[in-house]
């Protein structure tokens, strides 16, 4: 845990405590647990022993004090995404320091979210995180009637509020559009996930209406489904009947990663002499020297942090009414387009 | 749960209950957890359809019937590796078709041990599946003592049985080091991962010792952390005093990205034409055009699937001897290599 690590106390564990009392570690546990059986007496040591040094047995003990069980659900969708596995570990971090720990779930498609919730109920988790899963207003109003907090990370439900902690989309692909049209680009594509993820949907509206705004009116889309495989499928796909365009603005770093490989390899384009690409998400791989995307960078870090304080402070808090954070990418000037 | 999709019938959730009882969701949840109030007449409507629709309360029922939490400690390290990611969600998949969740843990180093150990008693996990932690004899002892079922991911403790699952480290390097051999390389690099990570020293012992038995004694190693940047840093280290070896054996496939990277980017040399690479591991972007690594893929789906199998089986049949089973990877030919 990273922040215990910067107090100048060890945290006493069940293990010092053994060592005080002269038994073992398991009679250490088995004193703190509820319905297990152990004497009498190794309980008076174990206690002794613990009060002498000021062991405070956590997760059972604090779940019957607060009701609490010390568990946050982490949902993820199924969606292959680059983002996820730093998100995830970010947000690990975070919740440790809490003294919070991650159950896993993930939601493939919305015909299951009924089983979901109700495994979520069951684990009494004390409350949610949900990554880019597609939530609807009845799901989120089922939590608020259980008095678990959620926070949606990238995701807005309409006409309900909510906590959510959003990457700023309009300010980074207006960031992108613009750089683009300004260095003299005049024929673009847009690459765009797929239609059933609201992230993908939001990315590829502003894309078109920044366009629109500058001019270029009717540009088209191609759709993915945010892989490296679909990036390489999707360019060869509009190239077997269009010429190629100035550029194409990828929807994440993973198709922008598989759209230039494609057009390199299988159509010997340059890159970005003969054809820029941009992306979205900033992930690890995209400052690797073969691909030097210019993308926008999602601040993970700040985005994990803001997440976990707004849940914590509605786990402490209930009834603090729901917030908003909007939080700005980077704007990464790469290799891989002429901007 | 993928598993559930193939069956004929839709599983029984507590919107169904609720519906056909004609109350909320809220009521069916709160008359199916212990010491939570709820009306007599509520009760009963709900166990009335309950029972009609053969609805079965889960986790919560489950686990006081069956003394079982229903979920697993998976222990991470924080060392980066792309391995972590896909192996998380197929972990996930596979635990998932068992009804069980993951609970994560990090660890960063040994001193926190004692701390998280607490931490999973505490949450009194079924078992526990750790990947790539240093776990030393001593605590899988402790595990042994409180009855928690453990499997090992990648490692095995000298000395003492315990369930572990494995790639088979010396059939992979075996291949790698053979066919650079065969194909006439003469000067040779071993890239290291770090000397804390017990798998890391495992592939570098392991393609020493095959080097050494075609004739090729002495050959030099350095270390990384297992990183991209790594990889790119260790190669300009060697570069910096030595002259460009035949070929680089890199202990995993990030630091094998990296070393092409730099050698294309700062060193000028065509990789394979004048530089042989090889990885190990066959992440994700193993594949990818500007890469196309020549490597040996760790059989991740049946890795996992193998370490819940045995987890599931010991914790259904505690007392079962522990066992050990090596997975063969799978030679990939890729360009990084002329071989």
């Amino acid at each position: 845990m990273p922040t215990d690590k910067s107090k100048s106390k060890k945290r006493i564990t069940s293990y010092d405590v053994a060592r005080e009392a002269g038994v073992s570690q398991s009679a250490v546990s088995r004193a703190f647990r509820p319905g297990l059986s152990i004497s009498r007496k190794t309980r008076d040591k174990v206690n002794k022993a613990a009060a002498k040094l000021g062991y405070k047995p956590n997760a059972i003990a604090r779940m019957l004090i607060t009701q609490r069980s010390g568990m946050v659900a982490v949902i993820i969708s199924s969606i292959a995404s680059f983002v996820y596995p730093e998100l995830l570990t970010r947000l690990n971090e975070q919740l440790s320091a809490k003294g919070l720990r991650i159950l896993l779930f993930t939601l493939d498609g919305a015909e299951e979210l009924d089983e979901v919730l109700d495994r979520i109920w069951a684990f009494q988790v004390d409350g949610v995180i949900a990554l880019a899963a597609h939530f609807e207003h009845a799901s989120i109003a089922q939590f608020e009637e259980h008095d678990i907090p959620v926070v949606l990370y990238n995701r807005q439900v309409p006409d309900h509020p909510v906590n959510t902690v959003c990457c700023d989309h309009e300010q980074g692909i207006g960031q992108l559009v613009q750089s683009l049209v300004k260095a003299g680009h005049k024929t673009y594509l847009v690459m765009s996930g797929p239609e059933y993820s609201d992230v993908a949907n939001e990315r590829r509206i502003i894309a078109l209406r920044q366009l629109k705004n500058l001019g270029f009116d009717d540009v088209p889309v191609i759709y993915g489904n945010y892989s490296y495989e679909s990036g390489k499928e999707c360019f060869s796909r509009w190239m077997s009947n269009n010429p190629a365009p100035d550029a194409v603005i990828c929807s994440n770093d993973m198709m922008a990663i598989g759209c230039i490989d494609e057009a390199r390899k299988v159509f010997g384009l340059q890159v970005p002499e003969q054809l820029s690409v941009v992306g979205f998400d900033g992930v690890y791989a995209s400052d690797w020297g073969a691909y030097e995307l210019t993308t926008v960078r999602q601040p993970v870090n700040q985005m994990a942090k803001a997440a976990v304080d707004i849940l914590v402070d509605r786990i402490e808090n209930p009834g603090t009414p729901p917030e908003k954070r909007v939080l700005a990418g980077e704007f990464r000037k790469g290799n891989s387009a002429r901007v």
